[in-house]
């Protein structure tokens, strides 16, 4: 049997209006009642009638969520995150994936219109701008991530600049002076980003970049992240810190120095970026930026939700969440218990 | 602009005919072809005009894929490769999540119907027999994984009990006899199965279960390994070896032991399952059973294109991937280079 609005009502003590209320979105609901409303709906599961309701406004109840690769953890986690914020404005997700590439990320733009979905996130890659459909194939779309290239659509991301100069900072704190970054990548938004977050952080201490602790990587995956790695240990004069620029190259890292008999932080630092679930188990556990990854799914679906309601026409909106240091074991060791 | 069936067959040198058919998934095709063609359908990104055919067909285009949770790994993983396989006969994937609770279980199986999807994968971990829809609301379901419940539904699962028994015979080969099992939950289908492979294992060596060992976790996450690990530690004859129902169990696992001072496989071997990417990463590496997640994705996908096609009415189907066990540092230690 389907949940119903008194059920949701029931169960979190309060009237169907205003369980109806916090579902269609309206400002005005006490914040302690809209918070036991939205737990009663999270553990009822409850949809609203999405057929009726879509048929009236002419909608899909569809979005879609382009992604590079779910098994990336960050994007695990990311689209989670989305898909429960989706399904408390009634709609459900479909997930594309790119693999990062122009041609899928393409083809994927194309394929999507208002014939399918009522609007799209996407977090690419590799597109060009001349490869945006005019006016986004008619659908709100909202970018996920900084991806750069110049197009007028609603964007999501924290300030990676800020955020990578806050990593390495950290490791110049510690005393840290031959700093060395993972996963350079010109072709990448994201990365040219932390890049200069990192000349910044450097430049600040009077530190001048060294060519060769640049390492890039095509793909940031654990075992690009591992070939970084031994390939910076066998420098004449190795790195005693790393900031990789996801936490899949760091926990690459980590394992290139212990196969190579290093100690983390001892011989050396490293530092992640993404504070996935693993991050926080890995031996050492590594201290890495945390995106807040529910406020960047949450703004992503308001931006789409406030496009179909009110602002279909206005400016592009930049929406930056906000982001913390984890300071773990792969910066300041083992803490006494 | 839209990849046609021409640019395929021009990319993969075959004729235009020759990916049609692969494409409606014929039979008589080349394997050398086909393969062929499949490389440049990925490569592409090529999409079938859904539109038009699902129309003809009378079909959605749509897929669902019900699972507890995105952000644990295996989920993330095996998504995506039912979204590629999915993508290759032109189905768009929606993805549902649970959480593995039973209401939220039934909403997304009362919420699914010809009119939304042509079919849904269904991994479900609290649903009761009685929770199943009459006839799944008209639409083709396979059920993932051996949640123990007895509905007439075609089926995709790798033998639970055969690979548990490997896991454990492999400790037991490496004179280990004090084997714990994390993961003990009666609730859970998969749980009861790899416990019964566990059993037989030990009976196989003539070693009877000491209760102690069996620890419970409710949830399959990396905090309840390192929690259940930490009361294993503290018995007054702790295991020297642990099986792990999942790999996340089996991370925590390894970090409460190295929180302990212990060494792995020194003094504690650890198996886990799933073969997450994590595991070939992990500081030891984890040694797991490898179900075979692209074979299980493809299995499914052809199994609802079957009962559309072909086999609406047949006998319910069961498909078992194969598995592998795959030796790792935690069990057999860090091999000479």
């Amino acid at each position: 049997m389907a949940v119903t609005l008194k059920d949701v009502a029931t169960l979190a003590g309060v009237s169907v209006k205003t369980v109806s209320n916090v579902v269609n979105g309206y400002a005005f609901v006490k914040p302690d009642n809209r918070r036991r409303v939205e737990e009663a709906l999270a553990v009822t599961g409850y949809r609203p009638n999405v057929g009726a309701r879509n048929l009236r406004r002419g909608r899909t109840g569809f979005l879609a969520l382009m992604v590079p690769e779910l098994s990336i953890p960050y994007f695990g986690e990311l689209a989670g995150l989305v898909i429960t914020a989706a399904q408390r404005r009634g709609w459900s997700v479909l997930i594309e994936q790119t693999q990062g590439t122009r041609a899928r990320e393409r083809a994927t733009l194309d394929s999507l219109g208002p014939h399918l979905v009522d609007g799209a996130l996407v977090h690419p890659e590799a597109l060009e701008a001349g490869d945006f459909p005019d006016l986004a194939n008619g659908i709100p779309m909202v970018m996920l991530g900084e991806h750069a290239v110049d197009v007028p659509l609603d964007r999501v991301a924290i300030d990676n600049v800020v955020a990578a100069r806050t990593a390495v900072s950290h490791l110049l704190s510690l005393g840290r002076r031959r700093i060395a970054a993972i996963g350079v990548n010109p072709a990448r938004g994201t990365a040219s980003l932390r890049l200069e977050g990192y000349r910044a952080a450097l430049a600040d201490a009077g530190l001048s970049v060294v060519d060769s602790l640049l390492a890039p990587a095509a793909k940031y995956h654990r075992a690009v992240g591992a070939a970084a790695m031994k390939d910076l240990l066998a420098l004449k004069e190795p790195p005693d810190a790393v900031f990789c620029f996801n936490d899949l190259l760091a926990v690459g890292a980590l394992r290139a120095a212990a196969e190579r008999g290093l100690s983390v932080p001892g011989d050396i630092a490293i530092v992640g970026f993404d504070n996935t679930e693993e991050s926080a188990f890995s031996l050492p556990s590594l201290t890495t930026i945390a995106p807040d990854k529910a406020a960047i799914a949450e703004a992503a679906i308001e931006l789409v939700h406030g496009r179909l309601t009110t602002g279909a026409e206005g400016d592009p909106r930049e929406v930056q969440p906000p982001f913390s240091l984890e300071v773990r074991e792969s910066t300041v060791g083992v803490r006494a218990g």
